[in-house]
């Protein structure tokens, strides 16, 4: 079953309801999410400003606010299928309800950043498979071994997500992402998985591994995952972020993105 | 004359020249320049997010730096052909060196912004004439009654830069700067000056005035002086910009920004 109006998906997480969100909500934007205690907020907005492909803003939050213009109404802390809490930049928890971590900083800021979800529907349109999607899993995501540009006390591999595209329509896909500059735009990466110091497609460091035929080619994205490797590689004392591929589900068309 | 190399036109500067950039060192990115306390750069990065049309970050320095890596090599504090020094909201002094009103915060955090006349060449090439560049004096630029979102201390109304553009041409002029989004984009108004609050074309609020032939359309783009205006507007103790239309020429190609 899936959830195909916002309001409703964010309510039924509310209620439990805890998957992966691509395929859902089909024509809306999603996002990933960080929420980070204010005195970490400015190294992060100029951790996203250096490195614009995986980390594109969408909305910040005011501090110790969980509102957003993306989705007025929607509890920031609740209305995700799954959260990971981080401390030390070791992931401390899992959890479909975030409450309880948020009311213990009174002040985080919170990013939503573009999701590469949001050109899968045009790419779907225009006769591409989306491989998780037939799958029925989660997106398959690696870990570079691209430094991003650091910014403050944070730095991080690129993360990359991955779809594999027939040869003859790497092009397409190429041109139809990159007209969503602000949802990670065109791809980082096409082909050859070594030069990014990925050995295994197979084993993905977030998501579900997907099949790759004979006639397709890997092609890689920058991916909204890539501030959870910063909170890791930056041993960060503590954020709240979605878990991988599990994003929030905003308000806003996906074509509002398109340039 | 004009200085067509970017580190001898910032080296010219160094020296005292001092005149409007537009026309000079063509093809090479401009940027408009804000500095501003540490204490400030949090609500600044903030509004620029919120903003992105009139204020695209293309860099940012570390506090107390000067240099970029937009123009290794490159000193922010005398490298501009002109700057404004800004106490409590007010304009307190115009002067081709910044380098004293620099020293006076340890801890200045230095936001460059991109510039509209990013894609006067790629306009020029088309054929389309700019009319400031052909009449030799600074683009007229205009308060206008938009307000921006606010963040946090900082809010102030949008500023636009116009060019009149033959009607003929107003759809080529959309389309090509439209490829430009890390410099402005597309135009934010076309036509109809009073529904921005503009009430007289010929008394801009920053910059010239130009000839509007009457086959001509004023075409309004986001403007990187939106920043002055915020300063202004929200009484910030202490900033230093560039003066309008005199801007940061850097060593990046403006291709680079074509999306």
């Amino acid at each position: 079953m899936t959830h195909q109006n916002p309001a409703r998906l964010r309510a039924a997480c509310r209620d439990g309801w805890s998957a992966p969100t691509a395929g859902h909500a089909t024509g809306f934007t999603q996002c990933n999410l960080i929420a980070l205690p204010r005195d970490w907020a400015w190294d992060f907005l100029l951790f996203a400003q250096r490195n614009p492909k995986p980390c594109p803003v969408l909305d910040v939050t005011e501090p110790g606010r969980f509102d957003t213009v993306l989705a007025p109404g929607a509890d920031l802390r609740r209305d995700l299928p799954r959260y990971r809490i981080w401390r030390d930049g070791a992931l401390a928890e899992e959890t479909p309800d975030a409450s309880a971590a948020w009311g213990e900083h009174p002040d985080l800021v919170t990013f939503l950043i573009g999701c590469s979800f949001t050109f899968e529907t045009p790419l779907m349109q225009a006769g591409i498979q989306i491989r998780h999607i037939a799958q029925g899993c989660n997106v398959p995501m690696y870990r570079t071994n691209r430094d991003c540009r650091p910014a403050g006390r944070l730095s991080g591999p690129l993360v990359v997500s991955m779809r594999p595209i027939p040869a003859d329509r790497v092009a397409d896909a190429v041109t139809i992402s990159g007209r969503f500059p602000a949802v990670h735009g065109a791809p980082v990466h096409v082909g050859a998985p070594d030069r990014l110091g990925i050995a295994d497609l197979s084993r993905p460091d977030f998501g579900d591994p997907v099949t790759i035929r004979p006639d397709e080619v890997p092609v890689f994205w920058a991916c909204g995952v890539t501030p959870q490797a910063a909170v890791m590689a930056s041993r960060v004392p503590f954020a709240i972020t979605h878990a991988p591929g599990h994003m929030f589900v905003t308000d806003i068309p996906d074509r509002n993105w398109q340039s």
